[in-house]
């Protein structure tokens, strides 16, 4: 789904306006521009809705209010070969998987229960059919533990693979979006983060079992890459007994998210390297690698966590109720004053400006 | 969004069975299967639903019952270049309009008012952002002609164009499915047909504005293929005046949909070819193209026309209200008895098997 579009758009002074070719002026690529810059441009006159749309671009999901107390939810996520993933890195199984999981998690993060599914597929022609197979597997077993029904799609040959996969969520209450987070309320997060980054990393590196690596580890770490579970029931429960005033799923990384929030709610953020939750293998896995660990916690992204904004007297509530998941709820920071910024602060009291970058598929390639 | 499955899949002794890679086997490569045997396949496993899914995968779009008479339909269709478009030949702003127009379509083929829309779009790095722009102003202005809200989506970069539009549409009545038509019951169609398979050919041979072929001609049989209009409000006034036992939108080549009615609904078909509602203009591109016309009406597809089966009693008041749209509504037919097959009666009286074959941009390319 979407982000909120968050970058300014260029200076026309450095560039040519957009939507204008001057003549003689050099014409703009979309390669010059970040996704979200790209897509804050093409939509900017497609924000005028009617009353039913409560959330339209610009959030985890859409929302249309379609009855008395019935929300719909909507969400796609396009996954391409060699930009979200790479064939002969993730098993068939394991993209189905993942692929319906970035939508799911998009239905959590509002609140939502997700219900149904529809799968574009775009094959090459050369693909085995037993990984197409493999693929609507990973898919069809993701779908069944959360009780989601695929009721169509679209089918078309591509050079590349690509799904786009939408799912369609319910809600009874008004969904829970990135913008209502208050003064006063806590950050915090489901699970841990960083493992999926540190997973990616090994893959990138092409580390594989019988290598100095730690084979359990190793395992752990890229199926927090590759096989994400999203918080569905984790988000029915802050729904319920948190009452958040904001939420958004990590899928561009935990700073990526924060400034999310802060933006959408014209807050400040004040976050606490010292509580962030990441787990020992991310650390060690850092180690190993010669990577700084909190690079990833940060802003590897796709930990498809929850990121949250509650009071603080909700915090135990929601703990309780999650421990019984076997889910830890960290509290990571406070919502302050939209005039005091998005501050980290270190393990010694000091205090930088946390970084927004995120990972871009657009514009990016992971670090 | 899929069309419903019809071709049998290959005997297991001619092929390696589906899901087995007997060892020595040849591997089965998605280019060996049609696009409707594929999806069949895949999702054979996926048609388990609840009471909420009124349809499922294999119609013009999914029906969920949400509320007391509230129903919501969704539909995607999945455009590429090279395959469905070429970028050299269709200008943005036709391919934005046409991305939409084929979604919208099959929400009017169930009686359906489109409503939202979210556009998954996989850009070349490299595309000029001005083109980019054109295909959202195309489909800006289908949307707002529509009254329907673009919310959501996503972007991505792929080496060539790839547009996923999905569309959520609503009713109130039960939605009119393609299994349900009625043995004596008519086949009518509206508008007419073999005009976008004309301009497709024209578009395939070249021809340009100052060649021997008539201009305005050439620009009304282009316009047919580039700037399809969906009957939606058409589909409006047969649901309400017309009460058809099915519907379907003409995406395949009318042959094609009169198989799929008859597939679904259990009955044979009865269709003439005098009766067929083709354009002058149409016949005579056949001529200077020196093809043949009626193989277009009957096999070309993307007319987006639609194909219905109602009682002869209804058909006059329908024609009355479309009448006041200018848009014709012919009777090609009539529904028999399943054991009398699918015949095209010919003008001599004779009468043929109809052809089932309609474009399929699987694996083939159109003639």
């Amino acid at each position: 789904m979407w982000p909120q579009p968050h970058r300014k758009l260029p200076a026309p002074s450095t560039k040519p306006a957009w939507g204008l070719t001057a003549k003689g002026a050099k014409t703009v690529k979309l390669k010059d521009m970040g996704e979200f810059a790209l897509i804050q441009h093409l939509t900017r006159n497609m924000r005028a809705y009617d009353s039913t749309v409560v959330l339209g671009i610009g959030d985890d999901a859409a929302a249309i209010r379609i009855a008395e107390r019935k929300y719909v939810l909507l969400t796609c996520d396009m996954l391409v070969d060699g930009s979200h993933f790479w064939r002969e890195r993730i098993t068939p199984g394991q993209l189905g998987h993942k692929a319906l999981a970035v939508s799911l998690s998009d239905i959590a993060a509002m609140g939502g229960i997700p219900r149904y599914v529809l799968i574009s597929a775009g094959w090459p022609a050369n693909l085995e059919l037993e990984y197409a197979e493999g693929i609507y597997q990973g898919m069809a077993g993701l779908a069944a533990a959360h009780g989601v029904f695929v009721i169509g799609g679209d089918t078309v040959s591509t050079p590349q693979l690509i799904l786009d996969v939408t799912v369609m969520g319910e809600m009874e209450e008004k969904p829970v979006t990135r913008s209502g987070a208050k003064i006063g309320h806590v950050f915090a997060v489901t699970g841990s983060i960083g493992a999926s980054a540190a997973g990616l990393a090994l893959l990138h590196k092409g580390i594989c079992a019988g290598s100095y690596f730690p084979e359990t580890m190793r395992q752990a770490l890229l199926k927090s890459h590759l096989l994400p579970q999203p918080r569905v029931k984790e988000g029915g429960i802050l729904l319920k007994t948190g009452r958040p005033s904001a939420m958004i799923d990590i899928s561009d990384g935990l700073a990526s998210e924060v400034h999310h929030i802060c933006e959408g709610s014209g807050v400040g953020a004040e976050i606490y390297l010292s509580r962030l939750p990441v787990h020992e293998d991310v650390k060690r896995a850092g180690d190993l690698l010669g990577k700084d660990y909190l690079n990833w916690a940060l802003h590897g992204g796709e930990d498809y966590e929850l990121l949250v904004t509650l009071s603080e007297d909700d915090v135990f509530a929601v703990q309780k109720e999650l421990r019984q998941l076997s889910v830890d709820f960290s509290i990571i920071g406070k919502v302050v004053d939209q005039k005091n910024g998005v501050k980290l602060f270190l393990d010694e009291g000091k205090a930088v400006n946390l970084a927004k970058k995120g990972y871009d598929h657009f514009s990016h390639t992971p670090d």
